[in-house]
């Protein structure tokens, strides 16, 4: 099996999205990755409902919604009707992460959970066979173009041992400073999902880029 | 003197924000409104400092940035730098509301204070001969596509009354439920700035909307 | 007219609700007032849903629910399914406070502001007319059975003035330290309602004590 | 030894707690347990301080107070005074957890904290020694009558090994969706004590029920 | 009557408070003024409860002690034992200003109230008879060495008017920016504290400014 | 290699610092601890930025500053800028404790975490290759003179094995309740620097005390 990639908006031409859907709709893309942040959970504002609105009447690949907000339980359902497939909320930012999974698979969507580059493994064992996905920071989240955390690969590991060991199905997703250089070794160490933004949207050819993403192994 | 307007792009295709900046360019508008909405301080996410980037890009009016966030004063030189000619600031999420209006003039924009819809006049007495703009809320902020509040004209001779008494410069600004029916009711009670977003938006022709509402004397 | 008397349950027997809601039943009170106290807003937590439900279940009077908390809007729809009949949020808790408001008269219930003993009427005047009732604290909020304040006449004249200004429809109602040396003096100055908790329900005769406040005049 | 069997009030009848709390005295309860909701730390405004008076008034079993508030330590004198012969915090809500555990034991308290459905066990590691009870969500707090979560048992398991480990004299309860098809299998993992609301008071004859309960060895 | 004088120990050398204790014991000066900022409610930390307790163990000024903090109901009885004589709350800061006030003395301290620059005196309309000191912010608080706001002056007027109507007997406590310049005007408006910092330990001689601020009449 | 010792100025003569000060420089001590408490994080305002500044002025021995404090980020650079050599944040307050980290060692500080009574070794997992140092709380923070919680022993020794499986090169540094009957066993046990407070500053010769502590090995 190949790595599902995810192209992340937030590199994209915000000018014209519609157009930039429509390259991920032709690329070998399998999620369009959306970064929604409230400048409380973290130190940016990048986008919200009306965006993802916006994106979803052009999208033919699942919105892989990643809220970086707090409260994320306030904004399930809008981000829902705004067209979100899968919805991750920051175990940082739930101190009810049970319950806000639950409400995500409720309402029809893939639930995740997305955990910062500091916070351990462990805090998800009773919460991972409840989730679809869970996002592992590899740079601190509220900015693009960052530098890929080396510790991610350790945290992919004992993440997969994790998922093995408790029977969970969840797919392990990379977010942040992804590119061709570590891409395999993220992909060997057991990651399934990789988020790409600059690296794919700063390109010459972004649908390439995807493709070679994609075919790493 | 006509109003001054200044469409919002919260009602504009966010797929294709190029083209409707360009609309907007072309038109007699003279302000590009864009409404940032954190879900902390009004309950709706909208869009951040991206998609102000990507806007001022294309746009050849000044932009005029209405933050409806909690902890303006953490953003301001962020959206300074993404191309806010204006920045207003909500009066309800700014205890030391001088301090952040004279941040905002020393990163050489506009500043302007917003108030909602229930806050009074009152309150702007100490701030109105800093502010370049006051906006009225004329319905409460989170949303486009509102209903009007009738009593934001009273509001608006008060403020005019205060403006003149103070000798303050501060335009005054309407925010939500223009349309040709209140514009000239609110120009003639003293309104500067004619907000309007689905009004114009969802007209058959927006710049013909826009030249209406700029000649509505 | 006479006042309307509206007793506190705060100073009833909670461990037989039923019976204390019976003798107000049978009594000539209007209204039945509950406080709901968060232990944020106000430094005590006081009594919730369930207690406004089992209330409900027997009262045939209308639940006039005086809510002291934070983020008042979260709980609007499930007090008004509990039984509230009126709800009134605090000023001091709302920075949106027309959009509350309006939230409550939506789900059917009389809406009702308070403002707490330091907070000048003068706040109120563009939310005024879209109010049923104001609550004028004459104690600090939190705590029954505290000393009223002296103050509260003035503001009882302010905001008598404030409604007949302005047409608007409010009624005026007291809480805190009511008694039947201060009710002649604040019906005189323009009050509707009167909540009264200890100096109901620690008198010997409750519903006797009742209809000597609703006969002062 | 048999189970120690806490019926939660939540599921009483608020009207009329003193026949409630007399029922339980008359039962084989060993707790009176008692939800304490504040609308911030979970979705629900529940009772406060002069409901656990009042109940405390009539009770001769122990009241097992859980805390379901932000700022627990701020609360902590008042629930002792008012009756609380145990208090339980939420590991959620305590930065300074160790602290607010001594201080409920200085009170004169037992004890608890409560650990939420995704929170690991191994979050107590530093302060097993510390407690008299750890509360297990095996649902989410806020709300009664919800579904039991199956991977309560093995952190029944977990904690009851951490216990041994650390020689803790900590007692393990569970809270949540507890009937008599899981009452034997939590008991038999190493559940010490169980929180029984609905089940008990919606069942024909609550006494019988506690009973059965009791007796599930 | 001459100006009440309150140097304050934000500019003086943290390194020797004795001495600078010592210096104003000796001066004209009639209250040691004492900046407490938490880094909440303002954006700098200075100084807190050691502090005060050290500088009051060689003071034989009063100590007017300024709590730009958030939630300062907490601390009242802490800084009334280390030594505070006089203190005030920011009313931006308290949503029950007047249960603030009470609790301050309640203490034995005389109680104040500061208002922000751009916070209108109207505020204070219900609360001025309760207090001994409205300290009117001259500057932003958070820091010294500012420019003074001349907007200042008629905030004195105002307050001076709303004093003699209300039967008040508060003082006015001008904070930011004061030097020989504004003194007299201060002054003449009705100021009857001026608090001092910079522009006293600055000084070649600060005890001879301190004399000339005193005689400024 | 003998334990490396940090006097705590939070015990110190505020009125005197200089003199404190340099008792400390002509002292065994290897570094200064600062202890800065917001009122917030922890339940004591401390001290700030002027006492640092103060502090640094005289120091020739590094200022080891421990923020107890909400959102240490918003004040990194200004505690580097007032003479900080180490800067220390708690893990209970850093939802993004990478960037944090990060963000110290840019400004050219030490970096530390550290972390409560109640708080496992096992949340460093993913940050201990990151930091300098790493502080034990061995008393719940916010005052000094509180007994040594015993407890911190097994702490050090689970953090000992972390730092040598991962690599790590941070410091075990011991703050709360340090004296010379437990300094030895905490060294023994792995710890690096020991904090000491009041039993430094409360003995009869400071210096000595220092000195004994250094040379307990």
């Amino acid at each position: 099996m190949n790595p599902l990639i995810a192209p992340s908006v937030l590199a994209a031409d915000f000018a014209n999205l519609q157009k930039e859907v429509e390259m991920i709709n032709g690329s070998a893309a399998d999620y369009i990755h959306v970064d929604i942040m409230d400048g409380v959970f973290v130190p940016n504002i990048s986008m919200g409902l009306p965006v993802v609105e916006a994106i979803n009447r052009y999208a033919n690949k699942p919105l892989d919604v990643h809220l970086m907000i707090v409260n994320p339980e306030n904004y399930l359902a809008a981000f829902q009707k705004a067209g979100a497939a899968h919805i991750t909320v920051h175990s940082e930012a739930c101190p009810h992460l049970h319950r806000t999974i639950q409400s995500i698979k409720e309402l029809g969507c893939k639930a995740g959970v997305a955990v910062n580059p500091h916070t351990p493994i462990a805090q998800l064992e009773d919460i991972i066979r409840e989730v679809d996905i869970v996002i592992l920071m590899s740079v601190n989240p509220g900015f693009g173009g960052q530098k890929f955390i080396e510790n991610t690969y350790k945290k992919v590991h004992r993440l997969a041992k994790l998922i093995v060991e408790t029977g969970s199905h969840a797919k392990i997703e990379i977010d942040g400073g992804v590119s061709m250089e570590n891409a395999r070794k993220l992909f060997d160490a057991g990651a399934n999902i990789l988020v790409a933004g600059n690296f794919v949207f700063s390109s010459e050819n972004p649908q390439e880029t995807i493709k070679k993403l994609k075919n790493i192994v």
